[in-house]
């Protein structure tokens, strides 16, 4: 932590914050510059929230901190990237996994259907939602325990791995019971009950990005789940919230970027929720691809005109189909990329 | 439910569009321009979502919604102000209430005297968390129940009822028993199960709007409690997501004059965690009373640098007494303003 | 400047950033703590850009400036408030200072009946716009070198000054010959060219914060006017672009609040611009008078149905009346508020 | 534009709003659903502004646009790619353009180091800024005029062509002379004064989306070009102001696609300004072409530590040859992604 003090700031007010931060239990570096004096406060995480009200002393300006407030979530921690395990499935093992499926689970035949076609196309692992998170209570909120019967039933009967959503902490062990890997939405990623308790689950965690969460704020929910004990968690960006309106939410791709050299999670792209349309998710899983994604989730529908939820970002299969075979050509391209480092 | 075809839609994509609306159960009303062909789709609100998907279809090029999502929160259901009665309060009446405590419930000790400066200063109902959602899972995360017993306790001292967050859904009864206003927090705007479970209790809810929450979200998050039977919901505006990094979060007053506007419903703000720094706070409360709101909720503490949570955000007891003085004043002005039109 | 470590930074690498600092002038302070090493880097504001690169150094992982970039614009340079004096009015003296009338010049009728509106309810300065930068090229651009001839003629039969915008810096001795202010508009708030122009003119600016536009660089905005030897700015904060969609920008009137403790200069708002819409104006008019502000200003319009631009956030003059009228007991009961401090 | 009538309008206040729509010179069609009443109205682009302002009438409750408010930028209006030419380069013929160079031309030997490294990795054009727009008046504002000279030099030395910015409406013809593209930068992108002046030159446009520009805007800006009759502008996406801090601005790389829909100009990627890294730089460029667009703008400086402006985020020569190759790899796997469709 770096304590600015204002210019006007007398001796006796530094001497006074420098006292403080020692009653605190941290260390006080003292530095003069020609304009501010600056002081440096050392010390471990346990104070830094108190730390942090030195601000209320007069004759301080500005307190800066420095470290990053995640550790089991931070490329420090741990170097080596994370390789989560599903199945026969490896997520972040420098190859490139797709998640396709219906936004949400309908009927065993539109499941079925679905998992036949992402089977077909060299997707590995299934998506539908049982329980959806919807912004009307008036819309349809999933199957719920009936659909996750059916995701079970489809993934028996495909042998493709299913991730379905969690919403609320005692519906964990339902849904650990029927899914491969559990699900926070973008709503939730800020629900520290229901992160604490998928901490606590023996199964995969699907993290997305919340429309307005930092990069610093997603690897702190990360944290939550890491620090009760899971170790799998899957870093998800889909979109986050500007002023722009063309598309349902901006795709962050440098957050890609910026994720996978702070943190060793593997991290994947929903093209699907961030466009909210079908026509931009074609190139933006590609992009995904380019940028070094370890994966997409993507919304895929036999008729998306009669899907009961978010029909207008779903993909058709034929359009799925082409989608497959270009990852294809630009994971061999990436695969070239990678080699010539 | 508007439909714009595209300048180029021919006669028979224009008729498949028609014969599509009609298929769900809606009625198509057909207009012709000069530029566009513009289709009108009209129905109730059961088939809302499945309607957009006819974005699908070849010739459209966009659709645009026309009606309001919510039904129970706006002000077409419901014309008069809605009043909220806790204790002997009423929130919505056209007077300024006043809520004020510490962000957290740290000791006996510290809630009484909180309590005692709320009380002598006027504020008439008092916070404190004991249920504390922190970004970090290192940082202290509440008293819990312990934390619920003091607040019932000095509530039983002083007279003043208690408002305190809930965070899980197992937890409502809990909380409700304890306290008298149950608190959403932003983070848990459009956790929808949440929601779902403070609609069937018996307290009201002050519902606050989340950093990345549209002014029609937070009005069907309180849609969310209202259709399951609480009609006592009071809104609350904290402090929007923007790129603005001099404040915590950008305040969006305008947000109270178009949510009193759209909705019957009371509506306060908090600008506390608004500003995040204390030195805002009594500026953009004194605004909070002259934009028309019908109250604020404020962070105070005896001691602001040796908080467990939010010091910097505090006031001290003698800024707060200040600040109650000029908020009566404004007040005062207040009713003049609305006395003269 | 901060320069922040790595963990795995190692000696090697400290020295030669160490070195480098020092080798473009400035001196190096180091301090290391039990996670990182920092390194303070202290000199003068020449070496500032070039200091930043020392991010590309081995073992740099971050780098903090610490000082602000602004200096003439800064409360620390000046800590008295710059009074602006036009004509008779003084603006930033403690008083509310009203600007107001039509967003363009018209008509010479027009302008004078806004003038007329505008003078008979107390508002000390016109405003109306002749050179008008719209989104749109086939727009209505504004009257020009006309508009400014009508405003200088209505400026002398009224005897109110006038506020009117230059978007061109080859217009500035035009408009400094023919209004009282310059206005520099939002979308114009970092066309520096224009800056410098205005910079040297002798007349007051009024400089529009724009959309996109944080605090800090409305100030280093404000410092190349300043610099180039104009000491008269006024600030405007009039709304930034959010997320938000239900009124046309969000008005951030915690940004009047930090200006006003960050700079000397007077703070106005433009709630019109910011609302989009005249129902929102007049709470947003209060909230401004309560916050603190220097000062509004407004749109007002005969009969704003008929307007050839931004019609639809302008105020009848009725509405006007009366808002003047809430002003007036708002700015009574600042008096008191700031009596009592 | 569409007018939607409040629940509680009256046939009267109906029958007015349709007196009203006539009386501007458009025709309504009035369509009566069970909840609203809305009514089209349909006209020409002249009537448009004033239309709005029938917001101003009782009962109606809000009123939508249809219409794009452009035209010569469409896509509707041209159907083919527009390909602008410059030099033997061809940017927007399907293949990907590379500009590189310095932020901001410094030295002679620096300008020339820069271009043999361009021309070595195969990039077709050299950028470099001799007018700089800085957000702090003390910082370096460019060589200027001997800035261009030095430019002119170059690239007859080199024969590559060069894009440098223009900032003033006055410095049009002279930055013609010594330039073969003219770049408006993020801050100037509704600098309509320079607008207009640029579109009566005769050099192509490379015009960036500003940091709070809507994709709307961004072709509203283009029009104002173009409808001056400068038919070859080419737009580019340098990433947008979000409330994420770990990158400088948010690369939206789905406006890249949204673009090449809506228009038929060609579409670039600055991934140096949007990322402010250089970490940060190749993966998103990568993913730029893989999403689709027709080239990117990138900086390349052959000592970053040494710029004098926008160190951090200039490529050294060896991470830009490296660059290079991926791109290379990439646009084959386009190619083949194309051929398949």
């Amino acid at each position: 932590m770096i304590i600015v003090m204002k210019k006007s700031a007398t001796d006796g007010q530094v001497d006074r914050v420098v006292e403080w931060i020692e009653s605190v239990g941290y260390r006080a570096h003292l530095s003069r510059g020609t304009e501010r004096t600056i002081i440096g406060a050392v010390g471990d995480a346990r104070g830094r929230e108190q730390i942090r009200s030195v601000a209320h002393l007069p004759g301080v300006e500005n307190v800066v901190p420095i470290l990053k407030p995640y550790k089991l979530a931070s490329r420090e921690f741990r170097e080596q990237d994370t390789v989560v395990r599903v199945g026969g499935v490896e997520i972040g093992n420098g190859s490139f996994t797709v998640m396709a499926g219906p936004c949400a689970v309908e009927t065993e035949e539109q499941l079925m259907e679905c998992a036949y076609v992402a089977k077909k196309a060299g997707a590995q692992i299934l998506r539908g939602g049982a329980f959806k998170p919807r912004t009307s209570p008036y819309s349809f909120q999933g199957l719920e325990e009936a659909g996750l019967k059916l995701l079970k039933k489809v993934r028996e009967r495909t042998g493709l791995p299913v991730v379905t959503e969690v919403v609320n902490p005692a519906d964990v062990d339902l849904v650990e019971a029927h899914a491969d890997i559990l699900q926070i939405g973008a709503r939730n990623v800020q629900n520290f009950a229901l992160l604490k308790r998928v901490g606590q689950a023996r199964k995969p965690v699907l993290l997305k990005r919340g429309m307005m969460t930092t990069i610093e704020e997603l690897l702190m929910s990360a944290e939550y789940i890491l620090s009760e004990g899971n170790p799998d968690v899957i870093l998800c960006e889909r979109g986050i919230r500007t002023f722009e309106t063309a598309t349902r939410n901006t795709l962050d791709l440098s957050a890609v970027v910026v994720l996978k050299q702070l943190s060793h999670l593997p991290v994947i792209v929903d093209p699907s929720h961030a466009a909210g349309h079908w026509k931009y998710v074609a190139p933006l899983a590609r992009a995904a691809v380019a940028v070094g994604a370890d994966g997409i989730i993507v919304e895929v529908h036999p008729e998306p005109e009669k899907a009961v939820s978010d029909g207008m970002q779903s993909l058709k299969p034929e359009k799925f189909y082409k989608l497959m075979e270009d990852i294809g050509v630009l994971e061999s391209a990436m695969r070239q990329v990678r080699a010539n480092s």
